[in-house]
């Protein structure tokens, strides 16, 4: 537990907070912020800042665990559809650097809520570069 | 492979497109409509609409090669930051019925292009609603 990491205390018990689901290594909790009712967060109780510093196994049963939640979401909500979105860096929007997953069901009827993004233009050239230089990586 | 699919015959090489990367599970292809360059689309190649139809083999795998496209693509762009989407349903802007999940580079420069929302107020009435009724159903 990393003391200062106020996810840390969540996940772990040390301070209340309203939780949907909990098991040794996760804790889901309702966003104190939601993008919508029944906007939840799945918190790993172990540190990690961020999916780079998550470790495999970890971000498999984060994300299994992230199904499992929408699932259950979509039945009991009776939503139309669910996001899962997870942020990385303070430049995609991550706010509190514990890695956590939202999962926020959406409807139909509130459509201007939506995650959109006015689409740009495909750069050829930088597709070209950023696949070459990827190869060797992957 | 679904016929009328246009991320099966993406997927499957049937039409050509930007690759970043192919194994016989896989491809993740560029987004034709980037939110920002480098966005890229993990597409298993197995017809499944979302995340519900999708297995939890293929959805551990998916995210796992996510994570490993999100770490590929910060080293190669220099992005500050990545958002991993995944989006189900019309409601939640899924525009192409087949699977995927967008990894998308943010650069702390173009903060003004992030995901963000208008947080609401929690309904502590309706937090404890789900809570009960999502209980038998872990």
């Amino acid at each position: 537990m990393k003391e200062d990491c106020i996810f840390c205390k969540l996940a772990n018990g040390v301070l209340e907070t309203n939780t949907l689901y909990e098991d040794e290594e996760f804790r889901v909790i309702f966003d104190a912020s939601p993008a919508n009712q029944g906007h939840v967060l799945v918190i790993p109780k172990e540190h990690a800042a961020n999916i780079f510093e998550l470790s495999e196994d970890m971000t498999a049963k984060a994300f299994l665990l992230a199904k499992k939640v929408a699932a259950v979401l979509k039945e009991v909500t009776g939503c139309d559809g669910i996001n899962i979105l997870q942020n990385n860096g303070e430049a995609a929007g991550q706010t509190v650097f514990h890695l956590h997953i939202h999962v926020i069901p959406r409807y139909q009827k509130e459509k201007e809520k939506m995650i959109q993004w006015k689409p740009g233009e495909l750069n050829q050239q930088l597709v070209e570069k950023i696949t070459a230089e990827a190869k060797e990586l992957f």
